[in-house]
């Protein structure tokens, strides 16, 4: 084979190893979600399988320890097995042909019997989940944890509100973060609540559990609905939840993981957005602890955790629409709906786990410039209080004329450069307030503080 | 205004009325989700909080009323409203100042008091898709209902199984049902508990309720924490939850929805694919109650019902993936990923709404015909139980000897045209089974009933 | 109908009229893209189609002058014609009958003979695209011609450029113009070619345009492949391209449009990305020329334009995928593929004239600060040319002594507040270099004035 | 490192060789965009960039000769490039460090010199596209002839065609089969053209070029703009266009291969579409010629290419999205925008140049069954022209009576098992006619066959 440059293209050394992805690189969710991580994830399937139809009696002990030996990742050739997967258009095929060449003759018939391909495919994809969403739920509670950490240390340190890129009201940076908690708990919240129901996955050639009566009735096995109490006990060999029907076409486990993984994308991207914003040169109210350098450029530090996030979560919203999309599956295996999630899912495990260390590294070493917050809150000169002087200005002199008068002293106060202070100082029906105090922003945060402390008591 | 072939752009009589949407043309969402629906909501918001600042001592009751009596929807020109909305980018500041003009100058002040335009619009947009799920979860129950009756009527219908399109093993008409059936209950507990969960949204201009504070004090009303107070005592004025945080950037509630209802459009569309395929020219097991005609062919009856909710299917999972995108929002209120959820979200809940109501009527009048799916039972001439034959087979021959002995009976039944117990007759070592039994295909559906019958258990 | 809360549900009024849609309220692209617009358009293609047999002698010509005097949009119940577009799951159906009881019972024949109704509705889909693009692209040519002047004018402003948010090296306010304006004329030759080549759509019930030959024939009309040649006729009368073969299911203009539309919303949006960083409270080196107000603060100038293309930009490419999804449909017409294009062909063709107005107006408006563009390149005292300092010291002391030399340099600015000038001044073997000159950044901005002048040549 | 259950993971043995990709295994496109691929492009750019400088006089040429000599994809790690490239977020950094200590330390201050990370990794990103498309362009090509090869044989060959999944009218395979073929020649063009425009990047820190007159200046060299000129070069190095101005945040390029390649996996999947369709048991029309098997069911022949094209067709659009999503890029380089493109371009090449291989075998091998397809045109007993019956009518006995009577007819046709012809036969205003001979579904094809002689003439 070559390039059409006439250079051979070398069939080894082009497994991909992360180079452009900076963001999963090294990340437990990398190794988590591998081919060798799916092998292996395939291998505990079949493995539980024969152990569950042990125990039910309808397969030798023997055969369950000889299955359950031979079931480990290191004995197969993954790259071989992807090559020879094309045949059938997935996997589990090669690999029930190689495990079922591996073991004695006599424990082959109790490989994979009465299984389908998507029986393993489907269990192995929820076994990767659910071990990827390990580390990837203890990055969110570290990252939590400092969040916590920061909002309680900055409950008083105000800083610009900003909306539509533009300073509105003062609010507390301790507010900011605490925010940013809820989010990332809401996505603890609800990456745990779908893991702790990921389903094993059973139903045979087209989900009527039929093998596996006709092997236990070939066996003169007298058993009622072997197949139902099989999946019980093959769900519970793997850890992972009883379904209550087999859901080859019934894709709601894809569905509840794509949404709470794209949410938790864009949690950590909510905070990335604003580290992103707030780290600006012109800002410099955040930076992240150990900035990324630059090959051209020696005094620079970039924000690179979060721009890293930043870039998961555009991509994540994406990959979620596909598995939703693959919902709407035809008939009881669909030719192309199936195929298509099991590389998204994968991308979308590897983005968020990407991401979730990424925001506890960012999290961990992020510096807070509280002289910067405060000094902007002057760059408007007092009109970042506007609001309250009108609140003010309307009780004494009506809602209409407090808008008017503070609009006018808004324009004033850029034409002249003075502040709002020394604008309105001049107006008599101001004479015996206290404008100073009215317009200093640290005295304008409202229930920023009270708010923080009720969203740190959430757990 | 004219095009450009010169001809004048009418501004009247351009507003949509559904003319390139037949799936929720006249729907309950329709309604629920037009101008007039969200103006309307915006209206209720504004009273909510006029109310709940005077049942506080913020505000005086008859302010409360006032606003409450002028808030009404036909008090109001929506297209005046759309058109001076893009002067400030949203619908809110008009409608602020339209019914602030239509109370008496005394109740002026209170409205809108303390607000920002995000609050009231995010509010609305809550009301909106509690409104709207109302419709769409009673037609969800109704066709949860109608296959119930469909699962338990076919639990014992044989039809083939069909993975990539081809016959695999039996099943039956009754578990696909209940299949379908749980994917919408599925869909039914997580829009409801998305919708029980809707939080009001009330944080004034950067989220810290901090004018709630200033108008209090100016007003010399003496209260602790007004603002927090405040949130609750509105949110129960509108039936909403109580968030703990402001959540103008905190955008957890439209990422569930988002998820929730992409979920159900997938799930109607599982549905919809399978009456699709099984309602081809060729198939014929089931049938649209009343298809649709054709402009050119009087003899067509087309799945009309199946073909809109499939189309919605394709199109709802990219609006989730806008709006799981806008959760990372910058700031104390985006520049863009605020405004890109209002019709996105609008947009996906008539998409789930029309195809809520088109599944119901789809069950409600499916055909479904026995007759043909026995029939196909027998097209590939006993080979839908080949599956079967091999666990008879190997237990007698050993597994090697089974599928190599099967594959030639699939490939001789194949060529000769001959049915698969025919060909099996000639085997020595099979000459005491009951072939014709063993292959019967209405003999192998496993633990089809037993499924459909633990699936309808499920409230 | 009622809400769940019991309320009536109008029927009326609750049409919309771009109450969540400030971007594209009032939008030529609004009006040519309404429901009415549709109608005209599909009206325009039964028109069109009955002329174009009359010309090749396959109907009569006063039934061509009456189809065409009857086809006029306010003869028509758009509502009506939406909901009863329910039962095929198209307008078209209902439109064909109204239109035939509408003309004289002589001419009933001659209306939508031999048609189906996709040819309607995709022609309708491509008169109103290329409708739409007309004012799409005028305001593309505004804003290309406006950013002309600002690059002109500002070739030589420098500004800061920055990565990943953070000050790398100069450049100036003209390249930066410039770049926009080579984006928006990529739009511009993208949108161009593709409304150059809209098709007409004539096949018939599958594309095979035999019934043109079944009434030629019945009507003994001798003419060698009637529907062939009525296609090319047909698409003359429209103003349309002749497509090769019909295109039910050949949907390359489709995409094409999707991809041509989401790039201008991107390029539109990199604009508005532009801009919303720029005229931050921080930065303020740009201002839109009349910023929004705020309901709640009188100060805010909010940088509405950009927000609202801004907001464009996250939704056009959701819409787009799903356009391209569609290229997948199976059969002569497909079962939702079709279906799903509609309503996201008009929402991309609104959002992106919605954009393009927004830009026209913003680039009209937008107010550059050529002195904070100025003051900020002396916010990293002098390290903003480090880069150039590099490559001064490297030829001098070598590369590697030059990035220690200008690494601690850089960190000596900063804890010391010095600028790098006066840092490096200490340093012996730069001791004949004019440093101030060298590190002026504005004596720093490389080829930016040349490729400025370059890219203004392109028209 | 381990799993939370304890078991440690390996940080080898878990790189990709595609155990879930069975559309791209061992595909062309595959090996063209590994990361030795990508990494072999980064070094290729860095080399061509300093024997561009040489060439000009901005380097020695001994430099350039020794920098093309080390740049060599296998001296360099690519998992350590990898897990270094997370400090600056992204590859080139580390490996502009490695490259630099690689060749003679007189050379080294002329490796990467005057570029940027982005100039880089943006021309390796196109260098990978152009090699990446030669053997997709060679797969389409192969697709086209064998398409064009079974259109001309079948150009006669009737079957039914399907409109919402029910019989229509008759068509041709031939006509179907060039249809796919127009949808290849059309994704080949495009992706002809973008190939065909790929440009180089080359802009420095912030795309002024700035760097390149700094080192020129340093060295003495004399140039006028040398890094226009240097632009120029650099590209004609690489056989990549010149661009008009450096584009790192103008991602023309980026869009224009989304859109392109969105476009070809869908016309693709529109092949797939079909052939999963008309393969269907029932169906049988069409078959793959070496099906795939099944790991349960000896006697399936799924049809696998067209199920792996299917699904890559699923997921293109979303990361095109994503693509057109990046277009709105801030600044001189954005924080994420770009980072976000890298795996999604790499995705999109791979799914499409697996589709592109699968469509050639898939037609390669396809197996046509015209008796199946003359056998389902009975399958409505005359029904399928109805149309052409209409027309007859109608020009005997007016439209409406036509429809009257045909539509009576179908039902009649329908419930007493008779044909079309049957039933017509006893109306005596139709005596004469041969209604055999009207009815028979071969005689009713229309234009289909000059129809496909005019697409085969199209190179």
């Amino acid at each position: 084979m070559t390039y059409d440059d006439g250079r051979a293209v070398s069939p080894l050394g082009d497994r991909d190893a992360d180079l452009l992805a900076p963001g999963r690189a090294g990340s437990p969710a990398e190794a988590a979600t591998g081919d060798t991580a799916f092998l292996r994830a395939m291998l505990d399937a079949e493995a539980a399988l024969t152990r569950a139809q042990a125990s039910l009696g309808l397969a030798p002990a023997e055969a369950a320890r000889a299955v359950t030996e031979t079931a480990v990742a290191d004995r197969f050739d993954v790259s071989d097995l992807a090559l020879r997967g094309r045949s059938g258009g997935n996997p589990v095929i090669p690999l029930v042909a190689d495990l079922t060449a591996a073991v004695a003759e006599a424990h082959a018939p109790y490989v994979h019997r009465g299984a389908t391909s998507q029986d393993i495919l489907d269990t192995a994809a929820m076994l990767v989940a659910s071990r990827t969403l390990g580390p990837v739920l203890a990055d969110l509670d570290r990252t939590a944890h400092a969040l916590a950490r920061l909002a309680a240390e900055h409950r008083d340190t105000p800083m610009p509100g900003r909306t539509l890129t533009q300073h509105a009201v003062p609010t507390t940076f301790g507010l900011k973060a605490a925010g940013w908690r809820s989010l990332v708990l809401d996505a603890r919240d609800r990456l745990t609540a779908v893991r702790g129901s990921l389903p094993a996955q059973l139903g045979g050639a087209a989900g009527t559990l039929a093998a596996f009566h006709a092997y236990a009735e070939a066996d003169g096995v007298a058993h009622p609905e072997p197949g139902v109490r099989l999946v019980g006990t093959y769900a519970r060999e793997l850890g992972l939840s009883e379904p209550s029907l087999p859901w080859h076409t019934l894709r709601t486990p894809l569905a509840d993981l794509a949404g709470a993984l794209a949410f938790t994308s864009g949690a950590l991207g909510k905070v990335a957005a604003d580290v992103l914003v707030l780290s600006r040169t012109e800002i410099g109210e955040l930076s992240e602890g150990s900035g990324g350098g630059s090959s051209a450029m020696p005094h620079k530090a970039n924000p690179v955790r979060a721009t890293l996030i930043a870039a998961a979560a555009r991509r994540a919203p994406a990959l979620a629409a596909v598995l939703y999309g693959c919902v709407a599956a035809e008939d009881e295996r669909p030719a192309g709906a199936w195929h298509a999630e099991w590389e998204t899912l994968r991308d979308l495990l590897r983005l968020v786990g990407g991401a979730a260390r990424d925001a506890a590294e960012l999290v961990a070493g992020l510096q807070v410039h509280p002289a910067r917050m405060r000094k902007h809150l002057d760059l408007t000169e007092g009109l970042i209080v506007s609001e309250r002087l009108t609140a003010v200005v309307a009780a004494r002199l009506g809602r209409a004329r407090a808008k008017e008068l503070l609009t006018d002293a808004a324009r004033a106060s850029r034409t002249e450069g003075a502040t709002l202070a020394e604008v309105l100082t001049v107006e008599p029906a101001l004479k015996d307030l206290d404008l100073d105090s009215l317009t200093d922003p640290t005295h304008y945060t409202g229930a920023a503080g009270t708010l923080t402390d009720r969203a740190l008591t959430r757990l």
